[in-house]
């Protein structure tokens, strides 16, 4: 594989809710080419779409919606048995309303990205998978679909006819099949932004990320998440800009 | 005044939420020529709105967004503090998720009517009757306002350049001011589909509306609000519908 | 075993939730003994639960708490993976709620019975039976814990110290390990008033049931419960009430 | 007027919700004498309710409850109309929720305290004020309420015979009818911890405060709130505590 020359740094934001603040949406922005804007259900409110929505507008980044289950108590990560069809609906509900409130602001979506355990039930459960990528294309088939690289979603997304993203984790340790080490394992989130950095420029290099069991396997990478919403994220989401852009990577 | 040869009926729709039923949609649609449909603030969620919206299509019905407050307990109808902003981006917002699912559907939205306390606020308050024009129009300006027949809302929308549609209604009684007899008071619903009946023909043949203290006022009428979460409503529907049918007065 | 001669009737009550009507609570409160009334996290709100409360007092019905799972757009039915404790609280949040509004009416709380999704779960799940058992018992240790006859809920109670009602279904078919056959199966609902009614009699004479596949199994039985929900329910209410009294079962 | 020899603290704790964190409870809990508990319905959840009172028992405070309009999005700020019964219910619903987490965890509540917008309007409405003492005397006629100084919700609250706590504000500038200045004023919020220190020590020694008109008027206080949800919020909590008890107040 050859090395990648550019890629695409994403982050999930606008997760403050109200009166409650979450992440540090300000400072990321200006290392970041894409968001993943909370519309509502899990996290995000009308006007916290709006303030995130034109926060990126002034930093020229892509506005993806980030739809997730209706569990604000729970931020979305608690998986709730909703039927494909809910989920369907619950979807196109979500990117409809950021839609909106882009177009008002003269802007319109990028792309499209799950959240938390609807992210995670879509990796793995084909069905759920397609009513997600049904969604999508039914409001609007240009839109990209960001997925676990080497997800069903991902598989589903493309079949359906979406443009897709392999999203690869910065800060998250990989499985044998490819999957994140869930969040409950000691080993899931790596310790150093050193070991991050690391794993990111070795998936860019060779195409290949090492896993729990110390294997490297085969991983395809559109796209990298960074996380927002912990102490550091603002220091993190730095580093990993200019460490790629000294490698004349660059993030787009 | 020339009397009216067509006319505009519309009805609420999509009130129901999750396992709880309200109204009578399948009933009164054949009657309606325009819904407007709950958008999951006040009453509706995704699925319901999926339905609602299929079931129009089915009746080739116009379909509105009917926004209201965030407020699901009050069913919309108490008034909250929100900021003019806020109202703005709530309409926007409600507005594109229910767009979103039409487009799902092969449709798209035809109309906006706000309700509940939102309507009745931006009846009266300029500042409320602008941010609800605003977002309309910002979302899509060809999409026409509903709003009570003299309303801040219908004057905020024409000077915003939308297209408005004087609401009158069918069964409530009128102020001298033009404005609805508050549902407190006791001679607000008028007591008989005939007195219903009456009122609109009134209107049509000359334009003007008896208010409750007995003198004609002059009143514009392009579309009648029917209500249709009590027991009689689609044999009301239907009367009102072929009553107009008789007389050549088309309903559409 | 000895027939039984007396015999608990419960219904789920107060299912409605702001505008929303469900149920036909005054109509069936005259045949039961026990109502189980929702606490505003699936279903009710402080107000729907202030009236339910007066209704079986008139009705001098016993009280209990129905809590649920936080999810009104799914009504509690849907299985959301809420943590141990977060069921732990839960549940004692939602019966001090309803506790409160009782003693406001002169009147206290008789018994505890989780709802829908939650009911369930703890039926097969030691540790979410416990966590809800806990609750119950740290709140006040005299309350009745309903629950499926034979489950792990009703095991958890006892051993926590709790007395314990074994709950028994008019209407539902059983499974050979003694459970409900799932709402997704074809036979879970008996078709007929007339087979709930045999249904019933066979496990007040025998203490057995007739499952699924033809067998009889053992069945404890302190509580009847009848569904409010449906077309027929005050009917099936009245005919179970009035077969019982007639045979000289009381209802009590 | 002779000068106090103790005072109770107090601050709004628990607003934390879900995913979301609120005010810097840990930090100031060593400070004050009492705390008020969001109670689910404008902040706070099951789990985070127990958790703090589980900080409170620890730190030996007096735990209150803080019931707040239903408005999580617009945090009990926003005005709602609700009826008086509807806030009758609802405060009930609130207070007997966090009593029994109370009561879970070995301890009871010793107030009650309205929040938010809710406060303001028990303030100067007679009829809510009564409706929020109602529900607490009905719950427990030995709960003491909070209110703001002179206000309607204290009036209320001692004809119907409960405790009554006169709260004042360190950090809140006066209007000369004892009203405090809106927030939407510029001089709303004393702009030194000095002069929210000098405005509490000229209360507790003269039984006077300064308005912004410049007058003395009298005021009663039984109880200092200190708000928690700012930057320097510990610092100043220390600060109050320290110099008090340096001039032999004592916090209780």
């Amino acid at each position: 594989m050859k090395a990648k020359k550019f890629i695409d740094l994403n982050c999930d934001m606008g997760e403050s809710f109200g009166s409650w603040n979450m992440g540090n949406d300000a400072e990321i922005m200006p290392y970041v080419s894409s968001v993943n804007i909370s519309c509502g259900f899990h996290a995000g409110d009308p006007n916290i779409m709006m303030k995130t929505i034109d926060l990126a507008i002034q930093h020229s980044v892509n506005i993806g919606a980030h739809p997730g289950y209706p569990d604000l108590a729970g931020f979305g990560r608690r998986h709730m048995y909703l039927t494909p069809n809910e989920v369907y609906a619950a979807v196109l509900y979500q990117i409809g309303a950021l839609a909106a409130i882009a177009r008002a602001r003269g802007t319109e979506l990028h792309h499209v990205k799950p959240h938390g355990a609807l992210y995670n039930l879509a990796a793995k459960d084909r069905v759920y998978a397609e009513a997600i990528a049904d969604a999508i294309y039914a409001f609007d088939s240009s839109l990209i679909l960001y997925g676990l690289s080497g997800s069903e979603l991902t598989r589903a997304g493309k079949e359906k006819g979406l443009s897709v993203f392999h999203e690869v984790f910065a800060d998250r340790s990989y499985q044998a099949d490819a999957s994140l080490t869930p969040r409950t394992e000691p080993n899931a989130i790596l310790k150093t932004p050193e070991e991050a950095v690391d794993q990111i420029f070795r998936i860019l290099q060779t195409g290949e990320v090492i896993t729990c069991s110390g294997d490297a396997i085969p991983i395809e990478a559109d796209s990298i998440c960074i996380h927002g919403d912990h102490e550091g994220a603002a220091e993190f989401a730095k580093q990993i800009f200019q460490q790629l852009t000294d490698f004349d990577i660059s993030i787009r």
